[in-house]
């Protein structure tokens, strides 16, 4: 079944929920929004294109909600609490029952952290989905890259290198492992473990290019270097399961699309940090520490030196 | 000359300006902003596709003018004072001339209106533009589609057409008339008229898909009808030199990508709507009437109504 732009619009804004700072959502020429009085407005914009961010044969309800999670995450490494989002999808056609099913997913992740879609548009084009999340954070609180200090403990939420997992076995034909696939499909923002290291983190990234990528955009903003160590990085079973240890260390330091937290603090605040970590339901793993210098540099087991072919995804690269 | 994505993230990021509250711009996982107190917040979201929205053969700096233009349209259409912008940029190749071609329209017009660009991302795909643009509007004085009432005068500001003129030129293979062909990429949204008509219009919407379709708008929002007097809509030299009547007649009340805004206000308030075109550099007409019932309806010259082969543009129509 085909719609129209303004059935798809209206079809979008019949399934919104609204929130009280929402004076006008859906259907004006802009949505009007009472930020609250204090706070800081975090904005994070991050789109997906078909094929590049996902494969193309993604089912719609995991489009919608990765296309909400990569930016609830920028949020949740802003240590920032989401809510409102605006949302521009274009598409080649308008499928009602696509809407439907990218509705699904969207709005289970926008309802889980009472997120409120407040407006965007639907045009015709190539499918790519933009979105704007925004979110508050008490001023003078947010996580930035730019606090890391020498001797810190470089920290990671989660497991790393499920999604790029379930991507590799995807591109080479094989069977995908299901908890792979979820990875892949429906990563989870680390909102409330990004709240709870406000004043604990001294800097904090999510990973999305790659743990060493996104660890080297800490080290760039701090003006440090950090040094990781491979085997602490955390791994899932299905991982360890699904991959050798020289392919697993590879998805783990540079595969991207984890969408967990990479963080840094000092190790006086090791108790605080698990104290988060266990109040926000999540483990982190210490894998490394901060050090002069520039770059990241990895080590084995053995403590070998470890380089990577490629150290995260770039686009255009 | 291809760049990585970090290179075209560097490259926007060392020309933009910045503003007092921004307290942190381009370059980690959101940016952080400071709304004013007392000021409800006014979000637009637009996307602009190639071939779509407009002709593949667009120079990079209109695209880059019209991308934020559109978006700046919607806060004038909502009275709101533009602040803040979002760009995410996704290109089929990393070009740094085009980059730059771009930026140079983009930040023309940011700057025009001290909007400061805070965040985003560049990505690979078919080339889209997706703008989120935030501005300020004092609680309680938004400009919204809902309160037109019967008996309100119908205005319009500038002229009507002329981007779709241009269009139909270009797409009959004919010369394009520069003066249209500017209105066609480089439309000026009304942001000051918009501000001067707080207090003053009963409602009010940008033209974007084409006036009839756009007053429609309205009209369903404030459960109201409206006549038009096509003689009186405001038509450019350049379109009364290069159409016969009826096919300016068709531009002006269906064509769209105008930009302007079309609002009603009671005929108490005629001389005020005046003055706020007079202080804000442009003409406005007085083109109809909102009348009890629902629809807009169209008449000619002579009293004979007219109904348009379609309303305006409509994205899956």
């Amino acid at each position: 079944m085909t719609a129209g732009e303004f059935d798809l619009i209206a079809r979008i804004r019949a399934r919104c929920a609204t929130r009280p700072d929402v004076v006008l959502g859906i259907g004006d020429d802009a949505a009007l929004l009472a930020p609250p009085p204090g706070m800081q407005l975090a904005v994070a914009m991050d789109t997906l294109n078909a094929g590049v961010h996902f494969p193309h044969e993604t089912l719609p309800a995991d489009i919608g909600w990765k296309a909400l999670a990569v930016n609830l995450s920028d949020l949740a490494a802003m240590g920032a609490q989401p809510a409102w989002c605006t949302l521009s999808l274009s598409l080649l056609q308008a499928d009602a029952a696509w809407i439907d099913g990218f509705l699904d997913g969207f709005l289970a992740l926008a309802g889980a952290h009472h997120v409120a879609l407040v407006g965007g548009d639907t045009t015709r084009g190539p499918l790519s989905v933009c979105v704007t999340a925004h979110g508050f954070v008490e001023a003078g609180t947010a996580l930035r890259r730019c606090g890391a200090h020498i001797g810190d403990d470089v920290w990671v939420s989660g497991t790393l290198g499920d999604a790029a997992g379930a991507l590799a076995q995807l591109q080479a034909g094989n069977a995908v492992d299901p908890a792979l696939r979820e990875r892949l499909d429906r990563p989870i923002p680390r909102i409330e473990l990004g709240r709870a290291l406000r004043g604990i983190a001294t800097a904090c990234i999510d990973v999305s290019d790659g743990l060493l990528a996104d660890l080297g955009h800490i080290c760039v903003a701090s003006g440090v270097g950090a040094e990781v160590e491979l085997g602490s990085l955390p791994a899932s079973a299905a991982s360890r399961s699904a991959f050798d240890e020289e392919s697993r260390r590879m998805l783990q330091a540079t595969g991207g699309d984890d969408y967990e937290l990479c963080f840094t603090a000092p190790e006086s605040m090791r108790s605080e940090v698990e104290l988060a970590a266990r109040e926000s339901g999540i483990e982190v793993a210490r894998i490394g520490r901060i050090v002069a210098g520039a770059g990241v540099v990895a080590h084995g087991e053995h403590g070998e030196s470890w380089t990577p072919p490629r150290k995260g995804y770039a686009h255009f690269a």
